[in-house]
């Protein structure tokens, strides 16, 4: 399963190179997952409110040709491992209608309640598969 | 009073146009403040212990000037009205050893207890005015 | 004429105090402005391509109630002064679909060609003040 | 060699969960990177004013534990490999004076003129290894 979503890039986005600055993908991944989970009626909001957490662990990514001020982009989440103990997804950033990739990642996020590494209740892992069902 | 505190630009406070995202001057403003109240024994963490969130009502600044990347800025924090409702600073940002202002401004803040605007309890209010007595 | 435009907050929008950090509402203001440009048919890098920047002279803010992670905020872009030598705006930020107004601003933007300040050239003018003909 | 830089988190850095987001110690990289070259008496403004641009082609990240407002931090940046194709550098994120590793990471940048990968002209590649000598 993957999710498309779309971002337009701002003036704050961008640096003195006349490019995103590198750190900001990092940030459109997570907006690509928070968007993931809610297509699978997942609201991290709603986990928070549960008591649960989601840390990232771990983070790669390779930026192979830049994006630049007002270019529209679109970013590709895709589920990796999607179990009770993580979440692993990777992404795919390109100019809307290119097929150049312009930055890839993986993500891990674990599940955490009270700071502590939990399982992921029930109820949310059914979300989090029905997909594959 | 007055408080400085100093700052290097860094890529990621910079825009296309190859200066500093106005932005991020309201953030450094902030960092202003911060030092400002450490300066009288004050730090929001022991606030926050105690329950007392201090919400910014407005801002206003004036951008004279650029700064640019790996610039040396001097944030200048001057305390306008500390009361037990308010706190009102101006800044002065310029680039270190230089008497042009590149950028002023000037935030309100009060405090809250549960979301609730409330007065600022003794013990600090005695801190934040011990300069002058 | 006014344009609105639409925003998701991220979890990077917000603070350990659990709201929006205040310094991105002013660059949520600088979205509705661009977008609100390009309503008339003017695109920055059209602008930049034509060696015009368009730097911010002075911004103002009050902040009236917090937004907070995931909410969908409109923020509607007022034009207040559109000459050939500034682009004033007054901006709104609501949660979509309610009338209370979270955060309410202003800002002015001057034209300038190398540095200096300069009258907006014709071609542009026309299209900026196309709405009022 | 190595390099350690500090930076105390400011509001901005964090967010709802309470703790620094992961996309600024990406930034955090960076300035320690930066700082790293500086002591070997390279600056990227002369860089850049030599027309060449230093692009990141590959970040990677391990959250061990969060980072949280006000901590003062230590960003040590290690070398890993200074050619004239390109910069490795490893990196620890540590709350100052504690041995435990918050964040660690690495990045490759290389080297580019007119867009084009370049190898480093030798007064810059002398500067940066120098150190070895």
């Amino acid at each position: 399963m993957f999710v498309k979503t779309s971002y337009r890039v701002k003036f704050f986005d961008t640096d003195t190179m006349g490019v995103v600055h590198h750190s900001n993908y990092i940030r459109w991944f997570e907006t690509g997952r928070v968007e993931f989970l809610r297509k699978l009626g997942i609201t991290l909001n709603e986990m928070m409110d549960d008591g649960i957490l989601f840390p990232i662990v771990d983070v790669s990514a390779k930026f192979h040709a830049p994006a630049k001020f007002d270019d529209d982009l679109e970013i590709t989440t895709i589920a990796e491992a999607l179990t009770k103990v993580k979440m692993s997804f990777r992404y795919e950033i390109r100019r809307r209608g290119e097929d150049k990739i312009l930055v890839e990642g993986k993500t891990t996020n674990v599940f955490t309640v009270d700071g502590k590494i939990c399982r992921l209740p029930e109820k949310y892992f059914e979300r989090l598969t029905a997909e594959e069902k």
